[in-house]
């Protein structure tokens, strides 16, 4: 089986990572095809990063040659996956998306940990169209952005850990889906200290995408998802 | 990984039906490991021989030596599987739940299609407890009892597509989800006629199965699903 | 007027306390007969315990054989109160449900307040499908065990108290509703220092088996609570 | 007991009709006070009315001297029950509300059926505040306005029970509450025909105030429902 | 363009405040034409003065001789609307309803700050009957009464200041709607202090007044807003 | 006041058509600039289009070197008003949600007539996502494609109509949206023959967005919609 999984953005150590962590998880037998988009930012935190980053993931679809079962969209809450939906047959799944479901799978109630508050409306909103807002107990930001991040990741999991806990002890949240890059040490952390499952997305995605192909499903072309009609356009696809 | 599928009725013939559908989508590795409840119904289609068929899932499962890493709740929409969260740490899949996650991953909405109209309740609930019933563009029931459904299968076949075509032309569902035992060809015929994937409980409820515990996922045991405290029981276990 | 008054757990004492809070607020002419289920734990705090007590109160009615005009399930929150409108024609009503319902009828929201977080889920579960959520401020745990209040009824009511002031003054309850066992001087307290009704579902529920009985009517027999059809069983009911 | 019954229109036969149908079925020792309105229109359908008929029921208690121990405000839908509730401690029960209740003890859902569509729209609103929406299946209007029923009432009784039949077989309703005024043999028919209860608004509420006073219990005062502070007022209270 | 402007209670001192707002942002060519009701409360704070006061609206309107293009409703969720809907073909804007369609554009989430926790309880409804309450972020009370904020404004602009920064920082809201009679600037200090736009609702309702009839946009008479039928009335039209 | 008008696809005659329609409504001293994406679908009908649109909007903006004090989005239901948003403090308003809010303030509910099935999805989420969901009746297809719309524009006409009648009589529309390139004649036939008012996007867009002005406000850049981060685009902007 064979997993495209499409980093949101323009950077290659971000791809890296990314394969690693589908990698990681991957039953054998399923190969991980990792792309990084032509254009866009680095970093996707907001709706005019993601609907830039949307546009080029449609591009990289569109001029994808190989063959695939499944398509990861690996931008947690990032637009697009209605689109991919309908330049393909393969079941596309999002990792916010993929994370929810399975974080429902395994506690009643679950809460997200992002990094900047900006960021919690585009996980709200992707949730709630998703149909799966309703057992989320919160979205909750650890304020720091992904620069800080990088430039001090201790504080940084001491940031996010610190939302985990208040996810799980004030909003009562039984899972702890990760919406952030993760941060060494912070899963283990978590899970020690707080005693709950943490539900990494890109892992999610690629085993929710391997269980989906082997139950031989493909999208549903009925309605919403169905092909688009041919269509002048002009300046696009891009060369 | 081992998986026990309960069968949540007394009905032998249905607990080999249900081994069958659970094998046939089984990645190689799994074993699946059917069981029949102690006592109970051989049909379950309303509350009351739901939570009798609940509390001999308790027993079941009370009394299984063997080791197993997921269990797979095989009625649709049936009680129990909170239940069973509190008896183990393996994830409790179920099978009507298990539907409207893999359908919502390969559709924007669906339906789901079971036998009498008093089932519908039940599948309701069910789904709004799971957080799952925000894409559910309707339940519709076939009016056919299982005892008619036997007296005349393809009778029985054409009352479920009829409703089908319903969901999928009238509710705008783009998935259909059988929510009653398998009539032969009728996937097929919902498929060609209908143009939508078909969704069967027994096999997304593995393939999930296997997709979590292959993340190295196990049931929450913050808050709900903590294991119950040691408490003085009058006649239980059952001997 | 005769009301089956159902404890959910196998303690005689409490069926002794739920049968006097019944005939503390019952009409005259109205006899409570109190029931003790023959199985099942001696308190219910979870799904599992609740979903064994379910099975008990189907075998008790079941088994009953003298006449009687309605049921009430005085287990707050507990399974059941739906499988049992299926085996009777009296108006069923489960002690949560009784609370809300008068409740709305003497505030604009109420809370409720229970003993351990892990009862709040079965809690808001019930009033989610009940249909009595939405003016539901809050459901508070005092974080107390059964034990714990046994063992210390002074702290278990200050803890009580503590809880019903915060669903009062911080998410504006106007209603308190006690879901769990009376702790002496508890209601009295509430009222006087936070000055809003307090609701006791056991009460509750006489009052309106009553009203409900008064007005003539009984379950309706048509979709969800039609008589289970005949069906064989293996091992029910219990010998 | 005492309960104030307040038409919220200005015709006397009507006030008597009412008060006839909460004397049917109030308990021994009830007292029904009916009392009629000083002002507004001989009828209410819509708002405009609705909000003169509430301002005269504020007259009509401020203005009333005689004891009583709960308030059925007896208009379908009908403005100003909370703002009695500031004015008295006394429960208030307004009859749509107090049918859902009775309905959603009785059956899964109800379905209302009124007389014009102009007045589905306040039936929806009052149950939606109230918080018994959910399980509401649907209100249906027959479309005969109350001139209309008085002038050819068997067609009227027609038209109601053509829409109770579409709630119960299409809107799979369980339970239908009457929203209009009783029409000689309607309520039975639908019974007979349809096999579900009826529930008439101002018997649910006179015996939903009954079982509350019973209770002990009285409109919280704590936020929604204080008493109104002292002000000064131009024309008002009326002569 | 001819807009009257109606205060919902007998303080002319407030009706030529609310005259003053509505002039403010009127553009160049609108009339505004204040009135103040004939009897009723002279300020507006729960929901029996609200009900008074929405039978002095429509007093006050069926008695209006003059044109008018449109009629804005100046008491922050008060009773009315759609009561003054069915007696004139003109747009009615309520000013409550007017600051969320406003906030709702130019931000994802509001809050309303308002006065006394009391009114907190109408505004929610209003907002929710409106359709309008999903993007609320919070209702939020300073818990002064109009007699304190006239007693000591200064602590007045104070509290709500500090609600305001509650609503933005901890509930996250994008804009805030000022739910009571302005105070001398608070608009700036929150604004200045907190970084969001604050709606005010009179203006508001001015300007959503000006953009429907410049849309050539009426009330809608299909349904629920159709003029009363003749019907007889005792003790109405006042005199 | 200068008005940003974008045409969401790359089609001239579009462009032109919007203006005209713009330029209709606004008010003297409103300048309408009508803006032509530099690449993109010639009509927008699904997710994938959406947004190679979204992204071809986002490249306008940062492009345009006018001043202006407003921006409509003039693509109904189509992506990219948060991520605009984001790049200005101007007012963002899009033509769906636009209909949504002068629709609400003219009628208690209002449908949306538009092209082909597939495009209700994104105008429903749209709906969703803007608050606005709630007083929807119903998002009806005329089953018409823009190419069949262009080939027969009487019969085109004449499938609005008619799921515009389903709407008002069935749904219980009050007022009408069109979700769809205005044709000749539609709005007036709509208009006498149900008796409910018309909404078009274009120019409920333009008379909001001159309030929004007029009050003096612009978008909040608190929270979700502050300006994104200074980073680095590969590829982007577009040269």
């Amino acid at each position: 089986m064979k997993i495209l999984v499409l980093n949101v953005n323009t950077s290659e150590r971000m791809t890296s990572t990314i394969a690693t962590a589908a990698r990681r998880v991957a039953s054998p037998g399923t190969e991980i095809i990792p792309l990084t988009p032509r254009f866009g930012p680095e970093a996707v935190d907001g709706a005019f990063e993601s609907y830039v980053s949307a546009a080029a993931l449609m591009d990289l679809v569109q001029h994808h040659e190989g063959e695939y079962d499944a398509i990861v969209l690996a931008g947690f809450g990032e637009h697009g996956r209605d689109g991919l939906q309908e330049l393909t047959v393969a079941p596309v799944i999002e990792i916010c998306e993929a994370s929810a479901h399975v974080a429902q799978l395994v506690g009643r109630t679950y809460s997200v940990v992002t990094t900047l508050q900006r960021s919690v409306a585009m996980i709200e909103d992707r949730l709630r169209l998703a149909g799966l807002a309703d057992r989320c107990a919160s979205v909750r930001a650890s304020g720091m952005s992904t620069a800080e991040v990088d430039a001090d990741p201790d504080a940084a999991a001491l940031a996010v850990l610190a939302q985990a806990r208040v996810a799980v002890e004030s909003d009562f949240a039984e899972v702890v889906c990760l919406g952030c890059a993760g941060l060494a040490g912070v899963e283990d952390a978590i899970r020690a200290e707080l005693g709950v499952p943490v539900v990494d997305g890109v892992g999610a995605a690629v085993r929710l995408a391997e269980a989906v192909v082997g139950l031989g499903l493909s999208t549903s072309k009925r309605w919403t998802y169905a092909p688009p009609d041919p269509k002048r356009f002009i300046g696009w696809p891009l060369p």
